[in-house]
């Protein structure tokens, strides 16, 4: 703390990533990145565009991103805002739609950087509990409000809405813009995309880091109602002109443009969590059903912070959260096969009290 | 406009970045970027990193930049923020250090973003006049103040402050947060980064966009006491855990480590500088002496709105701000001998009242 801090920044409270360790190599399964490398197509266009023009700054408005986004969608160029990972797009658009009078709302268990952005953009923010088998239930949200927003799938949880509950909620809710946060709807659940062209409040958010294999590039878009994205544009145009580099817009334009590699490769990643599901049930483990890239599960007798520690022991990282509620689960990622075998592996051995092999 | 707006985004003016032409090839003399490629170990050091690595975060700590940095400047790794760009170190500042009750100051003619940061985080400033020859007088600056920014050398005058003048203020205003905006001072300045061990409250910001021709890679740096860089860090993780990309970091340390390359470049644009300052006073043009990799120029009898578009109809872009005090000024970024020989050509062309050699 320091006397030369803002009050705004004495009061913060930091979002905490996911552990990225440095000590030693582990199975890691704590942060949901995609166990596969980002399309060959991805790596081509990088290398191609390693040269002397990086001394020039990239366009500022990302027109090729946009462009393949909108094609990929079937939207027009000016429903896009592309930014640098969904992170940054959630906190221009905090800042753009949610920083008013009335209370936001959104879920009491879910991605924990909502509370953050409230914090930053001093917004009111309100939370509407799961319900006891931790769905949303859209049903609980009332209408008075400044912004709805929540995750779909929802994280921590993996459980998905259908987009019928979703449009239920659009047509009682027209007062204040909704955020369908999208980051892992590509393992199991249906874009609300579509929906955009219905409903001039509702803002669609998904990122390149999970489904696309691309968290080392950090690239996230918005799709929604061109008034929207104009207001998107308006507000990072007042933070930064350049988000997205010029690697960055074309790694990412590669990889939204690769479809064929997209799709096989969440069709892998959906298979392999429905055998560890499986096998995680065979071990006493109540397994949420998951339509994301990541499960919850806890144990009918096993404590979940020692099963943390235990399998970090063995190298393998998952993600406990000690939150309210979900405080003796745990939240793993959906690796390789050859990964989650080696999860299974090291979970039978712990309960079966043996021993690390190490 | 719309009515999902937040109040605070409808009051907002963007800042306009100087203009990507995509119509046609320009000598691009109007954003400031390098002539010259970025050092060929940039390059390579994507080229290797351009792999299977890019499925994972990135480091959200920037380590080994940081550490790049701090061994540069020889101050601490704990003395060094890393950003997606100086715009966004300086988003994070404007946050940080100047939302607070009292205004801050900065120059009347200056970066027109400060502006723009203050808008947007509500922040009241003042503006303080240049002198009647364009130099910064920070004895006119009062200690009464929420912080007091300027960049050295300015912009987009060119003019240098010495570190003696800017110890001096240090001295007297120990009160709030002074940041010094070097986004230019390799051309030709002294950095004040050694001034950090004895003034708590200087914050010294630079950018790898102008003298390491990295612009299009987006990294900026800030470098102060550890309990500044704290309060920035703690800033940006509660808006973007991941504000740098993996190729990024690595890139931005392979510029920072090749030394050579970068003394080399700087002064290549120093010597162009001069040689451009004189043909343009040859041409009857008033140039502000310059420490930076570009000139403020004013000719005695033309018109700035009409040289600047008679230089763009003869593909020669530079840029002309229209602003008060300085709107009959051009502002013309050092290129390559070869790009400046062919902009003093072209100007004696429309001086001598020829038509464009098209």
């Amino acid at each position: 703390m320091s006397k030369y801090w803002s009050e705004l920044v004495r009061g913060l409270e930091p979002y905490v990533p996911g552990e990225q360790p440095k000590d030693r190599k582990y199975i890691k399964l704590n942060t949901n990145e995609n166990p596969y490398p980002p399309s060959p197509a991805v790596l081509e266009v990088i290398h191609k565009h390693t040269g002397n023009d990086l001394r020039l700054y990239p366009d500022p408005d990302g027109d090729i991103l946009k462009t393949a986004i909108a094609n990929y969608f079937q939207v027009k160029k000016k429903n896009v805002f592309v930014g640098n990972g969904s992170d940054e797009v959630l906190a221009f658009a905090f800042m753009t739609f949610f920083k008013q009078k009335k209370q936001i709302l959104y879920p009491d268990i879910t991605y924990s950087f909502y509370p953050v952005y409230s914090r930053i953009f001093e917004i009111e923010a309100a939370t509407i509990p799961l319900t006891g088998d931790f769905r949303i239930s859209l049903a609980d949200y009332p209408i008075d409000n400044g912004g709805i927003i929540f995750p779909n799938p929802n994280a921590p949880t993996g459980r998905l809405l259908t987009l019928e509950q979703i449009e239920s909620l659009l047509k009682r809710n027209t007062e204040s813009v909704v955020i369908v946060d999208e980051a892992y709807v590509d393992f199991g659940g249906n874009s609300c995309i579509p929906l955009i062209n219905n409903y001039p409040n509702l803002l669609v958010i998904q990122t390149l880091s999970k489904s696309r294999s691309l968290a080392g590039i950090r690239v996230g878009f918005a799709v929604g109602a061109s008034e929207l994205i104009d207001g998107l544009e308006r507000a990072k145009n007042c933070f930064n002109s350049y988000t997205l580099d010029r690697l960055a817009l074309v790694a990412a334009t590669a990889a939204i443009n690769d479809r064929i590699y997209f799709e096989t490769k969440c069709q892998a990643i959906i298979a392999t969590r429905e055998w560890v599901k499986n096998e995680l049930e065979k071990l006493g483990f109540e397994v949420i059903p998951s339509a994301a890239n990541f499960v919850l599960i806890q144990h009918q007798n096993r404590k979940a912070g020692e099963l943390f520690s235990a399998l970090r022991q063995r190298g393998v990282l998952v993600r406990y959260f000690k939150l309210p509620r979900i405080d003796n689960h745990l939240r793993v990622t959906i690796g390789t096969d050859g990964e989650m075998q080696e999860f299974i592996k090291q979970l039978q051995a712990i309960l079966s009290g043996g021993r690390p092999a190490t």
